[in-house]
């Protein structure tokens, strides 16, 4: 099992890494929108993996009692002006997050980016950039890049694609949550009461 | 290009003969216990092609300004006393949704099955049953029955397994919103008003 | 009861006409292209009820033993030169499903249109449109338009949005499951054996 | 950012603790069950945020080159005798995840627990556990638990309900994928030509 805990030491190491770079501003920031929402509508979007991450925090934000949809399923309503659209994507490049987002500006909602690249399409188009760390290249590897690194030496992260994004990211929205709680006066009792029950 | 159109001529016959076969009573009782539920949460369920009839039912009951969650979805909350859970299932015998279901009723939420077959598990455990028609046998064949009732010369719907059921209850549950929309006063704009826009 | 049963006439008169004039000549290029796919993978994608009924024929042709994904799932993997892509949208405008198209055309996947208007952005894109009827007014009718319209007495279709176009490409995409299983020569046997079984 | 900062503290220690008391030699079974299964199909479940879980993991072995679904998407196929299914639930009592694992056992597909119980209801009826430690507490507080406990001075993890095990089960198996890729000579090469594209 070298493997497997060579690749969680590096996982826990970069989650570590990405809380301490968090610029506590942009997340207070995001605080600041995520409040004054309560009266507005939310919604989570992100493809793959990251969509997941997206998912699991628009679940702990339902348990929390905000009015918010994840992008694509069933029963997400129309935004409007002055709703959040919050989009996970590592890259910031990823392309129904970004044709979503710009969609949401059209119709004058904020974006807010939860990126590793603030110089990214999607970083470009939001209102508020929250930067959370993830492999510390530019991007996912093209396959020469890839080759040539291997070649002069450089490392790449153990787990593969936006694994490292995603874990981080994960973390910081899991965190965030409780942050969430305390400055809600809320405990894990009321989370439970909104808590899935037919499944 | 015959048996496409063999196969959408049985699909029509089908739905018309499906529509005329509901039991009016039957369709009453739902549509009060829906407008009653508009200050309670309606909840959704159904695998496979039957959940995609259910997720398309919930998202018309979303645009009619219900408090609608289609079950297995991210945000969905928890189910509570006096809600309603609409199951569908062509067999009344899906695993799922009478798991789904019996949670339903220990919380003393109501269950309405849309089902072909009342004396199924899923309409023995209901609240109430709404007889949909489907394939004129019961259930899926066996494939040693399938193989029987070809020697013997039954007939078997052109269109396999539950497709029968699935687009009968499509057309039933899409012609019921136009009833609510009339029962509540609604046009097709203000269902437009609640329409995803980010998509 | 008197909405319910005229919306049900109308969508069963809608579904027999948009049949009636189907192109049969899109129809044979478009089986075509599906039995040439048998080797190659198949996605499909639509968004909301239009994704639900992408997701039905995907399930479908899935039983069929075709390498088929619906865009947005877990597991759907890279498109590649050569695939196929089916994307489904009444109007021919939604956004998502252009944004795929776009992407599927870039690495020269090939595109189907089904879709309502040919003359729309996705039709204009699509390798292949399929032309199969809706609302007989183009286009989702703004608000503006809606009033006009009632003003002047065009009739409207009771069911609301795209119900129309998702009722009769539901039927079209069942009856066109039955022609590929009599040209394949699948049972409904065959597909059973495919049917997922843990739900 | 207070909270914050201590609820991440929480989980990254919760993460490291959990990768140091994986019974190895269940893992080592995991692997096997999963390496001899590549002639078969595999499929993950889970609810609510471990279905997140579930899906992220059933996305990377598809990278891997596994034939791999998520119970309850599209395209999911029979399973069948020899299939596995890898079940993830923190307490080992969710309902769905209980009713497709009987379904699993009673075609005599092997279930692979991922669960904090091995002595819950899905432990007892797994073919292999693999524990994944979560909340020290056994189960999700009931009210009255979770009162008294703030009385006597009992400490709950910060995040709330099932957050602990799911960041566990999260980094665990994304290890395990680093793991798998050494075994098999995979590089991330490998996995991005099966990645998704069109999203």
């Amino acid at each position: 099992m070298k493997w497997l805990k060579a690749a969680a030491d590096e996982i826990v190491e970069s989650i570590k890494l990405s809380i301490e770079e968090l610029n506590m501003s942009e997340v207070e920031k995001l605080i600041e929108l995520l409040l004054k929402a309560r009266d507005e509508k939310i919604f989570t979007v992100g493809m793959g993996r990251s969509g997941f991450v997206a998912r699991s925090f628009a679940l702990r934000l339902m348990n929390l009692g905000f009015n918010v949809y994840f992008l694509g399923e069933t029963i997400t309503p129309a935004a409007e002006k002055g709703d959040l659209l919050i989009a996970i994507s590592g890259t910031g490049t990823t392309k129904m997050v970004l044709t979503a987002s710009s969609a949401a500006k059209e119709i004058r909602a904020k974006v807010i980016a939860i990126t590793s690249f603030p110089e990214s399409p999607l970083g470009h188009l939001a209102d508020l950039v929250v930067t959370v760390k993830g492999r510390t290249k530019a991007g996912l590897p093209r396959e020469e890049d890839y080759l040539a690194r291997q070649i002069i030496g450089e490392r790449e992260p153990l787990t593969p694609l936006g694994s490292i994004f995603e874990n981080n990211c994960m973390v910081f929205l899991d965190s965030l949550i409780v942050e969430l709680m305390h400055r809600l006066g809320r405990t894990e009792v009321d989370l439970k009461r909104r808590h899935a029950t037919l499944e």
